[in-house]
């Protein structure tokens, strides 16, 4: 595994994060999964550890659960 | 501000975040900032809107907090 994984759920929150991820750490790094839409994907995700989203999986298989510290406006998005 | 600032209170769990967080951005785009040894950061991390740490704020002026996930053995360190 060379890629971190993205894993988030479509809601402004996880979006407004991914936005940053993809800035910080380069969009061709990063593999952006939808566990909202792609179920298949959601077993997979508890599989490598994570337990909320929106969540980094590293390279090395460390999870980074992020809380975006997110406004209501954010929420009613 | 172009480069991210990670702030951190020096537990083993912020510095495993630390060194994913590293890796994964490129350890010239940080700022490491130990606002448990240096207070006088602590203000400016409050009105960054920092909360908890380990947290990563962006360029742009997003806060990341980030849960690493840490089991005890971890926090036992």
């Amino acid at each position: 595994m060379s890629k971190s994984i993205f894993y988030h759920a479509g809601c402004p929150v996880c979006v407004s994060a991914e936005h940053d991820i993809l800035n910080l750490i380069g969009a061709d790094q990063v593999e952006v999964v939808n566990i909202g839409e792609d179920r298949s994907r959601l077993t997979e995700a508890e599989s490598a550890g994570i337990k909320s989203v929106p969540a980094l999986l590293t390279p090395n298989g460390n999870v980074l659960h992020i809380n975006f510290g997110a406004s209501l406006e954010d929420v009613k998005g």
